[in-house]
């Protein structure tokens, strides 16, 4: 039986995604307890109706929640009684095996790193985020956490993607790549260029060298390693263009009627494919190089993503990335 | 009359696509001469069999060629006689009133900046590509010219992108996003945060702030400032979506009838998206910041691609951007 904490004030829909997204999860999985960390009275008052097993799901009082727009650094002073805080104190203390945020990542990292640590020998934790490609998946990380990084620290998420890719996602030997603007080594900016120097001296690795823009999606490699900026842009670009394009294609199709009868016909098809892009699919990246196991999620998560979010957590735990890292630990001293 | 000085030997193809593509601009705008310059064998060789003006087609030769992946500098010291040296020298004695290449971007860049040199009170030229939105287009700048940049370059391209939005887009008063990594003022890494304080000074541009990934293709602002690293890839990771979508659709629809009956009906629909995506549609983009009108191309443009680089360059000659630079020159220091 695995415990898993979950912020219930963390989406933009807070609570109501989080504890739907909670009863569905319990249904599927047999094996986990969750621990719903929020304003009491408000998530009673939601779940009111909704008949549940109060041994698995368990309320936890947090007296505040940090907002989306506040700076992390101001909420982890000033909110010690956020259902961030409180959720991470409980998981600190061994309550619960997992924490689960779809609240402010600054925010989440922030008090991941104050309250729970880094494991030693990890300069940097950093977000490991699976996007859909055209032969199944590939991890961008860092797709978030850190907008300024050092070349070590890419290395390092180099080697973390590199263990976690074969541990979570079965890849056997994940080719690596270095997103750049330019697949020769000697194109990039200052820090691609000294990162490539450092991932190339680790043997251990299968890096294929620099990724541009157009080899993601492709899924060329398994692996996508570039500093947070520029993931979260990738990231966020990603997902927008699949709404981009239906969009663009809805508003064709108003324009004609053929294109309506076309469409009919097409459905299975689009639902399928619609499936295949849908962040709620991937709604869930966890925080890589903390001592225990985090996992964010969209600020936009709802039901579904939230029901994923636990899914995949289930998972991962079974696997425990961390003990896998810190048996590889040494291999960070040859980045 | 204008002279546009085309470099032969730039795109993979070369020099059929440059050929073919400068044929069919001949025969729609008649008030242009084209130069062709690059090996002059091979030139003649392709355009044999073709009927062609040869008092608005000249064919300079020029020796040696610029490959893809050489580096910028050492085919500058190194190739005095590239079909690029050789062009861009043309364009500094006044020999023609344009240049366009579809090689190496870097080498452009580098050969620019040598052989014609910067507007005084710019730092960096920069390239500033129009990208396909939901409500048409978007202003990317710079899209690949600097990897590294400096919170004060990326001010002037806001001010570059400003007066090129306005003149050669029609816009009347540009919307201007800072692409980061959330919205808010403060969110960003180190360049952006210092980049969005330098713009927001600049009280005569119509700046909205921080712009995220998902903000570029739904076209909420007119130009979207970034380094040139970031936004190279922010590029090719558009361009390849559509052609990701189109091989993900082409996959789902060979395993299903209903859906090829679908498609029949769509195909009208379909045609006019892959034009309204389609790169040889967007073929070309000018390096603001230098002395005299450079454009470059795609490596991988094709005829169509190349005829609309120079129909553009044709328009876009017109509107004289270099001189509104100019004339606007002092609101550079404001930023």
């Amino acid at each position: 039986m695995k415990t898993i904490i979950l912020d219930a004030m963390g989406s933009d829909s807070r609570p109501n995604s989080e504890i739907l997204g909670a009863l569905s999860a319990l249904k599927e999985i047999k094996d986990i307890t969750i621990l719903l960390v929020g304003n009491e009275k408000k998530i009673r008052s939601k779940l009111e109706g909704f008949p549940f097993d109060r041994k698995r799901l368990q309320i936890i009082h947090a007296e505040q929640d940090v907002q989306m727009s506040e700076s992390p650094v101001k909420a982890l002073k000033e909110k010690k009684e956020s259902s961030m805080a409180v959720g991470l104190t409980l998981l600190k203390s061994g309550k619960g095996d997992a924490f689960i945020s779809a609240g402010n990542t600054g925010a989440v990292m922030a008090h991941s790193l104050m309250l729970i640590g880094r494991i030693p020998g990890i300069q940097r934790p950093t977000i490991a985020t699976t996007i859909p490609t055209l032969y199944g998946e590939t991890l961008l990380v860092d797709s978030g956490a850190n907008a300024d990084c050092k070349a070590a620290q890419l290395a390092q998420f180099a080697v973390m993607g590199d263990i976690y890719a074969k541990l979570v996602l079965d890849r056997k030997t994940p080719k690596i790549g270095l997103l750049s603007n330019g697949e020769e080594p000697e194109k990039g900016n200052e820090l691609t260029k000294k990162a490539h120097t450092l991932i190339k001296k680790a043997s251990f690795l299968n890096f294929v060298g620099n990724v541009e823009g157009r080899d993601i999606l492709t899924g060329e490699v398994d692996i996508v390693v570039c500093d947070g900026f520029t993931g979260n842009i990738v990231l966020k670009t990603v997902e927008s263009l699949f709404k981009f394009l239906y969009r663009v294609f809805k508003q064709e199709i108003s324009r004609s009627l053929l294109a309506k009868i076309g469409i009919l016909f097409l459905i299975p098809t689009l639902k399928k494919l619609m499936k295949k892009m849908d962040y709620a699919e991937y709604g869930t990246a966890p925080l890589l190089g903390i001592r225990k196991p985090i996992m964010v999620c969209h600020g936009s998560s709802n039901q579904k993503a939230i029901k994923n979010a636990i899914t995949f957590t289930h998972k991962y735990l079974q696997k425990d990335f961390n003990k896998a890292l810190s048996r590889e630990i040494d291999k960070l001293k040859e980045v």
